[in-house]
């Protein structure tokens, strides 16, 4: 069987939090296809294009790895990568209740399965958000996010 | 890549909600060891033997999956039998915050990846220890586990 | 003793969960005003007038049910409808939180009760919000809301 | 509509976090039946008489209620009442998770409603087994049960 | 040793929970500074001035506090400030979460330790931000704020 | 002012986790009793001299530090000690919402105030019970618990 996963989210930016989720499912998966969200009702920091960038570079050396963007429903934009399976990272008891809540909803609209992986206890604290409020006010960053992403925020701010 | 997968539990009796989350789990994944839980310090209503044949009945049409016990430590049993992934149900937020420490404690003791599906809502208010004391009053709990189960119930009441 | 209560909400759409819980309620109270929470900080997609009448022909077969607005404190509001009781439904544990807090508010502010309903699960993982971003791209909503609504969504978006 | 409810509980013993819900409830309702859950299994500090006692002098003075107990399932116990509706009091989230649960499964056996209320947050850290925990050790809980239920704590230890 | 702690918030207003957690905490500490949080991304009711101000008047008679603000990283402020300890108040388990990530994140960032004090069950259901919503449509929110933050209330609304 | 904390828990053994909250609270107090809580209604794995013993080993080095054993109340075993603060590590929401509830009715039963820290993201899947079972079947605790206490589970397994 071949099996392929989707592994949706905003990463604005991408942090070593999401990249080690990445990494672990993708020792167990034949194909992952990262994929940026494009929320047009959100303002996020970095553009799609810049975001899709960070990801690449990141995840340059992990086999197996794609990195993509959509605009939509998370369930259409899986029939047309035709995956099944949405993987996901949880750290806290707030993430659950909301992503069991998206799980339940995708399967209702299709057929798609969400698994969850516990991200790992050295990343539980960390949040892109918390990352971009850090930088804003010239805190270190770096040892939470990749070094090309460290030099991205500095440009930003 | 072949993934197989193991799938632990009292199963003390096996529920309609066990078996949604191993027949989900089976459409995704080339094998499925069901693993019965020996914990000699627990008194189950219904002994390894009987808990392993319940299960072997309830899956025997569902292809990749075969029904096993053990006892002990799971890394352990998991690397006797070659496998690096474990797949958990999730009902509840009291379920998460014990089975993310399980599935970081395992990643401590071995290399071992948990994921966890979001059981449906429709078994979300399901579990086996209800279901025995339903069962012990004499309530009727056919709909919350197979048939040979209900019957297994009885003759144990 | 006659017993009426109120069920206060956003209501923005009305789904197939809120009518789950108004419909129950009503099997156990005399009466019960179901009461569109004007909130000029907000954003609707929907106009309140829109809202109202959306309950109203949801509910036209449920009898001792009303539909009603108002702008200000729910506790002033029940005191001007001599309604002494509020029900609502819960889903989840961030729910509850925020509920919990509302009902022990409103008791220190007047003398009525909050009480509760658990949300069928059925309706677990559905919410207004996911409604109208479900909608909005074009996904399919029948089944969570009641078919008029499905139309006004498409008239919306 | 005369609308009788059922308030189950263990008691073991009553505190005065119980008696508030049930006092509050009473307002509202034209009868309820406090009802001491028997459990075999369980080894309780005082027996079902003394628990049914001391609910009968703590509850003399409220109007529409009655005190009783029972063994076996909640919903045929209701049943035999004629009794459509539970009342539960909520103190925390760990509460409610449980709670939930049992209200789902109920409604799954019967058509039984159940309706929860929030715990004063004066006693929100109040629990019959802390209470006893206290007692035990000779500490002081005037204040967090009725007088009565103070002596016949010293009584017992 | 001498012991000095940071007490950062908002503060928009501060409320008489606020104020249970300072004062219990000046009774163990040697001194406390109340820091009001600058957030150039938020939109408060009060300006930094009037919150700093109010805080002053509730706390002038609770010897060993000062009050200030500051704008940028709690980390980079405490270490002006040359202090090691962080504390706050805990209401709800969602105060939980995003609190104990905050802890995490600044100890990752500095040395800087954060205690939790458990808000008062009184205060329980207490926050600024619903203060303000019923101060908005004329509600009585004496008795949960100090006399002054009443009067202040009824200048803005 | 001279601050003296106590930092009670049952220790059956002290793990890594313990070690760095007692650590932690060290650097700002002045002085820490750390107090093995001998409960006679748990059969708990190590006597209370044991544990006593394993903790004086693991403090040895940490200066302030003292060991001790209570029976009975907290709240009467820190009046004798003339001790007016607790000092507990937090993990989970679980872990939460009982300490909150113990801390809240510690103060309804003496002046004491208890302050939490939160455990290092690092430990947050340890807790003795864990250590124990993995002890148990023989698996690796090097790394959650001091040397000695290792070879103490080995002694005894």
């Amino acid at each position: 069987m071949t099996l392929t996963a989707l592994c949706p989210g905003t990463f604005d930016p991408v942090t070593n939090g999401h990249l080690d989720v990445v990494r672990r499912a993708a020792r167990l998966l034949d194909r992952i296809v990262v994929a940026v969200v494009e929320n047009p009702a959100k303002e996020p920091l970095f553009a799609t294009t810049e975001r899709v960038e960070m990801l690449k570079e990141a995840l340059s050396d992990v086999p197996g790895t794609e990195v993509d963007s959509f605009q939509g429903l998370l369930v259409d934009y899986a029939r047309d990568k035709d995956v099944g399976l949405i993987v996901k990272g949880l750290r806290a008891v707030s993430d659950f209740e909301y992503e069991i809540q998206m799980a339940q909803m995708n399967r209702h609209l299709s057929e798609i399965e969400t698994c969850f992986v516990a991200t790992s206890p050295k990343w539980s604290y960390l949040s892109s958000s918390l990352v971009k409020e850090i930088a804003r006010y010239g805190g270190d960053v770096s040892g939470l996010v990749p070094e090309q992403v460290v030099r991205k925020l500095k440009e930003k701010f």
